[in-house]
Order: structure tokens, then sequence, then C-alpha cells
């Protein structure tokens, strides 16, 4: 194939030329965290987007302190260069690609576990920590941090998107759960947002400003969170439908009563048979809810009969139950394996992944045209759903040099996102703007809006050094 | 007496002069709607708090529309002359004076509830909407609107301070529960921010940056909030307890187990006995806890029971129950009536009031060593706290022209914030910064971050027309 992609489906190159005496700078400051080698640069020049053919950074530090990312920041700002923070690598949209040339600082390394205060609910944490390494940590004194976006993706990277996944339905994105920040300036300077307090008043919200940022206001050398007690009991059940629309209203019944729902994720019968294939897990290939029910033993009976009975009123059956964390694990495996499985279904393919969420009231509009469209393109697809925030992915299996497959998979989720957004939603739920959104963002935010945040970003890097290219175009 | 005040302790008023063109223009634009009245100026340039001796307006302009801010502002932009946004007048930190002079834009005739999304759980207002008059609104499709400061405020300077009160504690507050704005900004221009999706990643979190602003770098005009549904059942308790530490040891012990607490609010001894004289209400004149549960009545009674149990391990006896609405209003009375019960206490005077927020492990810490003091200096106060939140409230009962009180009560206050602080925790929980607390906010976020709020202040206004004089020094 290699046929040339259309222009307008790929992002805009504009890689600045690094200067020689800037390597020279950073590699005498840096000696062995810093590399050029090819692989090296590679792996940090890419994600799980379906972008391709950008050109890596010109060099890769492996930072292993706040004062080695100022320091970084600080050269970068001295001969203009741009700079992206990389975590673990897992975003979707693109914000690791070198568009406008640059380094890439690899924070993985800054991994440890600062504090856990387990008797204020919060801890902070390295950004390089992942938020299954921080679950360990906090095990053992009861507690658990509760956003879980699917990947094993790190604290830095989750704030970086304000990323969220299936508990947020419950306890919210990182958006309701980055409490304060350490980060690095666009000249290098160390400041600190926030505080340990579960609220403030005081000034400026700087800490929501930059979660969510994708590294373009600042990058973050610690992140401090809240965590959540382990709930008494647990409860995970799924339930298939005779329809995606009967999950959906069942879903939007649960919600509108309140029901304190901690996860409620929609998979279709297309992706369940991935999944089975995938994992033989053996689960009845149609339209599937899974669920989880957090509280005291009562609260969580109480819950689960009232979803049940609403599920019952729309047609679903087989529920399944699982209160033992070994049959839990093994039904969040259905979800969290989805991705993976439907990669592996199309071998070589990459997913070109749509993110947007709805109110809740609109959430059968939004999604059922758009699975029609889907099936009547004859493009293979995942579709998953945080559904109890209305939030939904289709995940449109394309051959990433068939032009003719990617111009499809775009032309379906440009519908999907102008239907969400006449809907009053966004067109991003969770995944972030980078490349592939910023046209979307446009569409949704409005000119004025979109020079608020220009005004922002010229205001706080006016050298356009942190992670250029991003969000919107300057 | 009226000696004058020191001068640290007076706001700096550095007015503007208001160009005679400037009030032409605004009077032809807005006729009736504009009023330059000494009366209605004087009303307009003060608030709450403990500040006076600041010249009013110029004049106040009565907004009905979008359209009316919009025009005054650019007016304002055009000859350079402030313009600070007024809801109900009950901000408690000097937000209202205008200390660089210019004009009021008062928005309380903009009072409608545009929508109500009782299937998303989300409505729309006006600026001008107070927390009671939403309520109302929404009380007949089975919602609430949880964020209750007290004072029946308008939601536009709710958001615009960031404020929340004594449902907090389960509900958030205003930083989690505004979804999207329009707001006026500094140039005239309207925009939107957010959406009513409940979770977004569309680019700058713009919504949170502009809630907590305080009119600083726009005016909102509307404002889309979450909604919840009527808890099925709702029960209210007091608890007396032998000394302040072991209502404090409660409050931690039930926050550290998770128990999802509705309202959790404080008041010592004295000040039980203010509000008894105030209302006659008999209550014992001891500390105090006033608690609200809400859930389903299983879960209720569970959470009740668990608190029970906690209180009684720390001495907590007496626990008086109320279910009905109507009892809980009587119980509520009492928190709300605190801070009027405590005015009347000693004609003609000013509290001065504390809003320190700290993590919850060090409320005991923060509280007990305050009160230690405020006891030694002899001055009248009295004491409440969204104690659940790790945020309390000394009133420092002050004769506003007696210099020497205010000086008194500006000590206790300076080194409660230094306590707070050294503990983790921040100036201020929910009442602003305002005038009263640049000082206190320069001192909790460091040079760094306040320079970065600066930046953001500059770039968005940079004649320094919107609410000039607040939050920090430019």
């Amino acid at each position: 194939m290699n046929a040339p992609l259309p222009t307008h489906l790929l992002p805009t190159v504009n890689a600045r030329e690094v200067p020689a005496a800037f390597l020279d700078a950073l590699q005498a400051r840096f000696g062995a965290q810093c590399s050029t080698a090819l692989a090296v640069r590679e792996q940090h020049g890419r994600d799980e987007s379906a972008f391709t053919h950008v050109p890596p950074p010109a060099a890769v530090v492996f930072a292993e302190s706040t004062a080695d990312v100022a320091d970084a920041v600080r050269l970068c700002a001295k001969h203009r260069v741009p700079v992206i923070p990389f975590g673990v690598g897992s975003s979707l949209e693109g914000h690791l690609l070198a568009v406008h040339g640059g380094i890439s600082i690899d924070v993985s390394r800054m991994n440890r576990v600062l504090h856990i205060h387990a008797e204020d609910l919060t801890a902070t944490v390295q950004p390089g920590v992942t938020r299954k390494q921080l679950n360990e940590a906090v095990k053992s004194a009861g507690l658990f941090f509760p956003i879980d976006p699917g990947a094993d993706a790190s604290i830095g990277g989750m704030a970086a998107t304000r990323a969220s996944g299936t508990n947020a339905v419950r306890y919210g994105t990182m958006r309701e759960n980055v409490l304060a920040l350490e980060v690095v300036t666009a000249r290098g300077e160390v400041i600190r947002t926030g505080s340990r307090a579960r609220k403030s008043s005081a000034g400026y919200d700087l800490t929501r400003l930059l979660v969510g940022s994708e590294g373009t206001l600042g990058i973050m050398t610690e992140v401090t969170v809240r965590l959540y007690p382990l709930p008494e009991a647990i409860s995970a059940a799924i339930c298939s439908f005779p329809s995606i629309e009967a999950a959906v209203r069942t879903t939007i019944a649960i919600i509108q009563m309140g029901i304190p729902i901690a996860r409620c994720e929609l998979l279709d019968g297309g992706t369940v048979k991935m999944v089975n294939a995938y994992a033989k897990l053996g689960l009845r290939e149609e339209p599937m809810l899974l669920m989880e029910f957090h509280g005291s033993p009562t609260g969580v009976q109480e819950q689960a009969e009232w979803v049940q009975e609403i599920a019952g009123e729309h047609g679903g059956q087989a529920f399944e139950w699982a209160t033992t964390p070994e049959e839990r694990t093994r039904l969040w495996t259905a979800r969290h394996n989805a991705y993976f499985a439907a990669i592996q279904s199309k071998p070589g393919c990459r997913a070109i992944s749509t993110d947007t969420c709805v109110p809740i009231s609109r959430l059968a509009d939004c999604l059922l045209d758009s699975v029609a469209e889907a099936d009547a393109s004859g493009l293979p697809y995942f579709l998953v759903g945080h559904v109890g925030d209305g939030n939904f992915h289709f995940g449109y299996l394309i051959d990433p040099d068939n032009p003719q497959e990617r111009q499809t998979a775009e032309a379906l989720n440009d519908r999907l996102v102008h239907r969400a957004l006449a809907l009053e939603g966004t067109c991003t739920g969770e995944h972030g703007v980078g490349l592939h959104k910023i046209g979307f963002l446009r569409d949704e935010a409005g000119e004025g809006a979109i020079e608020m945040m220009r005004t922002l970003k010229r205001a706080l890097d006016p050298d356009n050094i942190l992670n250029p290219g991003k969000i919107f175009a300057l």
C-alpha cells in the first residue's frame, strides 16, 4: 500500500533545528542520562495513536529529579528548543510526537512514591509512578487510587491529559483528584500549586489549569492526589442485553436515580466476541454492561438489587456476579483487554479511537446513530464505554498504510464528534486533544475560548518550547 | 474612638479618576439602569468584610442581560475604568470594594434559571440567581443544588469565590460543581467555556481557571452547575461533646473511615450560647457537632449507627435526631444563624472571619492551639467549622472603629494562618483572597506561583480593569 496519506490527515511537521551547541551542553550536563541513539529516540517519538511518519526527537533525557527536569528545560529555554515530557508512552492522541522537533524528557525514572498520608487520604508521587504502582504502595494502608484509564499509565501523564476511566462515574477524574503539583515552568523555574487541604479558594486554580494542559504550560515533577478507603464490600457483575439501546437505557436510569455505582462499562457484542477470542472468557456475545458496586455489604446489596430491577425492565438477563477479587479480575479482564483484543483481531492494524462524552440523556442518541454509521462503513471496530459518564470509545481498526481506511475512520469520527457537540457534549472525555483533535476543539470551544487558551500559552511559554503544536495552532 | 487605623490594616486605595466622557457614555447606553446616587453607590462599595473607609464606585450599572455586561465592560475597556461585578454583596474579604475606583456591575436582575436539564442533573442559570432560588426551581424535579455557604449568595458570586460550605464534605465545592460558563472578557467579548458533559479533556480548563478568580479575569454571565437527586432519606443529628478536641477527633475518625457524611459542622460552646440567646433553641451549651446523612433509608441508618459508635468512643452524648424537614430546619437554624447571632451579641461589631483549611489529620493541632490563643486574647469570638473538610471559621468580634481590637484580631488571624500553612493547609478554604488575604496568599503560594497568577492576569486583562487590586498586588 504505502500510498501517501491525504495531507489533512497528517500532522503538520515543522521541526526546528536543534543547535549543536545545545546538544553538547545537554550531554555535558546529563552524560549517560542523555541518549541520541535512534532506537531510543524513536521509542520516545510515538505513542498509541495512529500517527506515524513524524521524525523522532533529537535526544532523550532520562530525568531522575526535579533538578534534572529544571536544568534540561533551562537549556531548552536558552536555545529555544522544544521539550516534550514522556511517561510510559500510552497516550492516544499524538501528544508525544515531536512535530516541532526538540527533545523528550523521560520521567519514568522519577518513580518514587514520596509521601503517603494515609490519615489524610493523600499521596504525593513523582510523575513517573504508574497507577498500579501507586495502588500497590497504598494497599497495605487500606487505601486505593481510583483513576483507572485502562493502561498502566504514569500519574504525570494522567494528570497532563486529565485522564479518567472506569471509576470516574463515582470518584471523578484527575480534575477532581489532583490536589497539588510541583511544576517546572517554561523558564525552568520550579513552582508549587495547591496544598494538601481538601478545598481552597486561595487565588487562581493553577492546579486545574495545569491538569489537562498536555505538557504545554509546564512539566509536572510532583503530583499530590486524593486516595480513598478501600470499600468494605465490592461486588462486580456483568449483564447481557438484547440491544445496545437496552444497555444504554439501563445506564441512563441508573445515573438519573443517583445510584452511586462505581463502574458502569459497556461492551458491544462484537467487542465481546474479540475479547472471547483473545482471552477465552466464554462470555455471551451480546451487548454487555460490566458494573461494580462499592460500599458497606448492605449498601452494595441494595445498589445491586436496584440495578437488577432496572436492567430487568430493559430486558437485561444473565447477571453474573463476582464478589471475590479473583472473580472480579476475571470479569474486568474482559474490559481491560478490549483494546488489545481488538488490535490482535486485525494483524498490523492501529486503532483510531473516538472519545466523545455527552450529557447522559443524550447518550442513546449519540451512540446508536454512530453504531449504525460504523456498521455501514464496513470497517471493523470495537466499542467500549464509560457509559455512566456519557463517555464511549469506538476504535476503528485501520491498516495505518491504507489511506482509504484511514479516511473512512476519520470521516466516522468527524460525524460522531459533530453529533456529540450538537448534543452539548465534548470531543474528548478523557484522552485529550493532542494533534488529533485540534480541529474538533476549535469547533467545540469556539474562537473566543481558543483565543483565551492561546493567550495563556503565549503568556506562560512565550518562546513556545513546551510541547509545541498540541491542543491548538498558535 | 474613631482613632485612625494602623495603615497596614487598611486596604490601599488608589482610585483612578473616572472620566466624565465615560460616565456620559454609560448613562447614554444604560439610562435608568445606571445610578450615580450616593446611597446606591455606597451599598455597592461594601460587603460583609470588616473593611470600611473605602470610597464607593463612581456608578452602578444594573445589568439585565449578557449584552448589558458586555457593553458596560467595553465602555470600561475603552476608558480604562475598573469594573467590579456585584451579586448580593455577601462576600467576606473585601472583594466588592472599589479600591481602584471604577464602577460596579450589579447582576442581581440577571436572575433567570435558563435551563433545567433534570434528566442530565444540570442547570444553567444567570449569575444573579441565588442558591435558594435555584433550589426552589429544581425541587419539583426531585433535585437539589448542594453548595450552601450559609448566606443566600448568588451563584455568580459563589462561582467567583469558589464557595463551598456545609455540604462540601460529600458533594464538593463550586470547583467540582460548575460545569460550564459564559463569560465577558476584559475586552468585552463573550466566550463560553466547558460543556454539559460530566467530564472533558478538551484543552485548558478555562472553567476552573475562572471559578475562584474573584472577578479579576472575566465576568460570569451564565453558570452551568451540577444537580443531585434529592436523597431518598435524610437524617440530621446533633451531638454534644465534653471538649472541642473530642468533637474534632470524632470528625477525623468519620472522614478517615470513609463514611459518606453529607454535613459535619462544629460549633463551640460559646457559639451555641450565642445561638441560644438569638433563637431560643435551648441547646446544651457545649461543643457540638451537627451532622446530616443522605442516602437510602438503610444507608442513612447504617451511617448514623457508625457515627454514634465513633462519637460514643470520644465521649459524645445526647444525640438528638431529626428526620422530618421541620425538625431538620430547627437544628440547622443553629448553624445558619451563628454568624448573625454572634454579630448581635456585641452591638455595632463587625466580624473578622478566619477561613483556614488543613488536611484532616492536622485539624486538632490547628484548631486547639488557636482556641487557646483566642481565649487568652479576651476578644469575643464565634467558632464554627465545616470540620469534615478540615475548614473552620473563627469570627473575632471587633468594634470596627477600635484599632486595638482590630489589631488583636488580625494578630490572632495571622498566627492561625501561619499555623495552618505549616500544617500543609490553606489560608482560605472557601471565602477567597479579596483584599484581606493578599499577604497570606503570598506566604502560602510562594513567589513563583504568585508570579504565574500575575502573568495570567496581565495576559487576560492587560489594562487591569477587572476588579483590580484583589488577590495579589500587580
